[in-house]
């Protein structure tokens, strides 16, 4: 909270921004400066953005921002801050050459804050995350642990996992406040369930990546589709594109991302509602779905997906 | 299609609109004509707009039809409508009141037309919708039907039911056709799955309604809920209300309602599937759904309402 107060007083002054991270909060705040008027440039250390979403969407979320002024440098990374009387002047590439920068933002990924833990003597995980039980319990029973310090259960693989997100977050502080207080109280696990708005673009992903999946053992199928996000001849629609990740063999939902309008939103949670529930794809495509011309086409783009999704199986 | 053609046509001369009925279509074309410029009057014989509504819903989207100038007068029933020359005059209520009209709707339910099934002796169910199996074929088993015409299973309780909407019929179309094409499909049945635009207000259900739950032979909790559809301090906000329908036994999610706007539609998409999928409100409680202050407070609408509904349970 502290560091938006800074960062917003900053922009006041500041006219070129240097990003340094392409993720969630790196992307997010590109909108916001550019918006308020600054020229924002995004370094990203991968060779494409968001590497956890299909290839194609990376490519149309780097166009979205560079149609409203961001600019993106993909493979590059950040060697050194320069400094002139206390103050950034610009950000030094590792390949030599310098960005001038008079406001500098580091948004490299989150990682667990676990020193009071290893202090503590608490086992740690996966990146450092503490070790929780489903009660929020780490390996001293008599200390809890909630939040991004954490280690967190996959629900598709049951194996650890780790998801920084606030919604996440705040469950396990209930999760763990309720067992504090002596009533019982379990977290279950998470899939990863995350959204974020590149200016007119919403982009959104749960459950497990193609990568994920045959890592866990799965036989992974991927499909993906495009449909609008309401009735074609409705005023004011756009687009709604959907990859589905499937097992092979049974059929199983695994995963899903989606990109378009802000309706992707409401269509990722019905997948991850699907993914919980274990349902096939060809559950999926079964599914009865509100339609309205303003709200949907009659099939709805997840059910699109479905039918598309049920030509993998076996 | 003809009549939507032909009275858009007529929309263009006419200057006051009596609507008889006021389900869904009545309600959407009388946003139409109203924007087109015409009076609207809506007359409803029930004493309450969309009965399978909670009845504060009914209120409210009473209230937004008279903010937008449409008159509503409920337990209104007409009587005859006057004609001069050929032409419409106004309608007389029961009550003996005649109200101007040169453009008379109705739109007061729909039949399933099954004539020519009676004449081939099928055999008739519900409302005299065509009796099919879950293959859409009816009593004569060379004959398959599909459509506004049949009657429809209820994915919750099993029995008979009659649900004429585009989805369904589109679907049962498609399994008809597969089946008469020598290949093997099914149609499983309906929630009921739906939703409608009035002016800046979208209303939805999907399931059963508490009514309808208590004749099922559950005993039925009604939980409702208004929450922010996005951050509250996230601009361009609106507000979503939900009510759940549960069996207070088992925690079982049974049937949900939502009033609000656009995002009602992928929420009551998501409590659909937790329905199909047999899920509890402890369950549905568990949920991970996407966050972003652009999309959803950190307890998306659909997780406040599992929290409360909770309560509810044993």
């Amino acid at each position: 909270m502290e560091d938006g107060i800074a960062l917003k007083a900053r922009t006041k002054e500041a006219k070129q921004a240097v990003i340094v991270g392409g993720g969630f909060i790196g992307l997010e705040t590109a909108e916001e400066l550019r918006q308020a008027g600054l020229s924002v440039t995004v370094l990203e250390a991968l060779p494409r953005l968001l590497p956890f979403l299909p290839e194609d969407y990376s490519t149309r979320i780097q166009r979205e921002l560079e149609s409203h002024g961001v600019a993106v440098r993909l493979g590059a990374t950040a060697a050194q801050v320069e400094v002139e009387n206390g103050r950034a002047t610009g950000v030094s590439l590792a390949g030599g050459e310098t960005l001038p920068a008079d406001l500098v933002l580091f948004s490299v990924g989150v990682r667990p804050s676990s020193r009071l833990a290893v202090e503590c003597g608490l086992e740690l995980g996966l990146r450092g995350g503490i070790v929780v039980d489903e009660r929020q319990r780490t390996s001293d029973p008599a200390i809890y642990a909630a939040g991004d310090c954490v280690q967190m259960k996959n629900l598709i693989t049951g194996e650890p996992c780790y998801f920084p997100l606030g919604t996440t977050a705040n469950k396990q502080g209930r999760v763990a406040g309720e067992n504090l207080a002596g009533s019982y109280s379990a977290f279950p696990g998470v899939l990863g369930s995350q959204v974020t708005k590149i200016f007119d673009l919403y982009a959104a992903s749960t459950g497990l990546t193609p990568e994920q999946a045959e890592k866990a053992g799965f036989s992974p199928a991927v499909c993906s589709i495009t449909k609008g996000d309401r009735a074609s001849y409705y005023p004011g629609g756009g687009e709604n594109h959907l990859t589905l990740v499937l097992d092979r063999g049974t059929g199983r939902l695994l995963g899903a991302q989606g990109l378009g309008t802000s309706t992707v939103a409401g269509r990722m949670n019905v997948l991850a509602t699907a993914i919980t529930a274990k349902m096939t794809v060809m559950d999926l495509n079964e599914l009865d779905l509100v339609y309205s011309p303003s709200v949907a086409p009659v099939y709805d783009p997840i059910l699109i997906a479905a039918s598309q999704a049920l030509k993998c199986v076996k």
